[in-house]
């Protein structure tokens, strides 16, 4: 299946700046997208990474718009089916991955955490996303409006893009790729501080 | 399959107290525990909730036991198999709770978010749940050191424990059960501020 990864290059995952710096930050997302291009490959889909600006270090071929993220993505959907799928969700595995593919639907959704839309298979030629907002919410009613039926695909790990601090915890716990060996190579530790577990520096 | 159902009658979910006052995260609570209850019985699970104090209008049997969580937990684990489903998980199905059931494993572990470990099916009889700090890599490792094989099921709607503000905006999106009701009842909408969508009171 084709297979459109949206990818922030300039400034990624802007709210783990509580804990990573402008240039972590871009490493850590280049490791994360790698991750998510293995597993999309291993679920026998060929990814298109998509970015507002060209970017070096990819391992697949990069389409640059840079328009607003949904009418880029709207632009990349071409020929059905193709899916979406969020270039910071670290714990995709190939099952993971392959679940939305093989789910039937003529817009199949993987919710994201709060309200979001972190995966998509779209084969209806009208449906459009849109990420403003509760974007699962409105997907459902933009392909009902279209008369597509719609699938969700119950996953936890297609549930968490990583944008939060307490994200990285997920990330040390499920994660085995090369957004954990990031994570460890800078060297962060996972930690518990009052009973919860916290991701930070290693002393 | 029994099931034990912890809950925190007393102070529930105290990370909602910038959203929610003591009384309303009672009621909260309340709707979040007959939620899950029912997906519980709906997929075939026989419930009992187990609260550190007597606790009234629960739809189960209860049990009382004031020792820490883990402690209780361990102590209600009794005959095999026994489930353990946390009671703050709003979004649970049955089809996700019989995923649960039905997952081969000695020990089938449902992650939660941020480590965390909301759904367990304990089938070997030196198993022992320790909720502490980043509890499903714990669980793991408890599981292979008594030489059970482990599980994991791959669900968001098991994933997300209702503990902060933002997992509120999921209840509403995906939620249907007394939860969502309970939520619109107590005057609440969801809104989008920033481009992101935020559970607050209507105006």
């Amino acid at each position: 299946m084709r297979v459109v990864v949206p990818f922030d290059a300039a400034n990624p995952n802007s709210r783990l700046s509580s804990v990573l710096s402008a240039d972590q930050r871009r490493g850590f997302a280049a490791a994360m997208l790698a991750d998510v291009l293995s597993a999309v490959r291993d679920a026998g889909g060929e990814p298109t990474v998509l970015a507002a600006a060209p970017v070096d270090g990819v391992d697949a071929p990069v389409a640059v718009d840079d328009r607003p993220l949904s009418v880029a993505v709207n632009a990349a959907l071409g020929d059905l089916p193709t899916a979406v799928v969020m270039a910071d969700l670290a714990l995709a595995t190939p099952a993971a991955v392959g679940g939305l593919f093989d789910a039937d639907g003529d817009v199949v959704l993987a919710p994201g955490l709060a309200g979001g839309t972190n995966a998509v298979v779209a084969r209806h030629s009208e449906f459009r996303v849109d990420y403003h907002g509760a974007s699962f919410r409105d997907h459902v009613a933009a392909a009902e409006s279209v008369g597509a039926s719609v699938a969700t695909v119950d996953s936890f790990r297609l549930a968490v893009d990583v944008d939060e601090p307490s994200d990285l915890v997920d990330v040390f716990v499920h994660g085995d790729g090369a957004a954990a060996d990031w994570l460890r190579d800078a060297g962060f530790e996972l930690a518990v501080r009052d009973g919860d577990p916290v991701v930070e520096p290693n002393a």
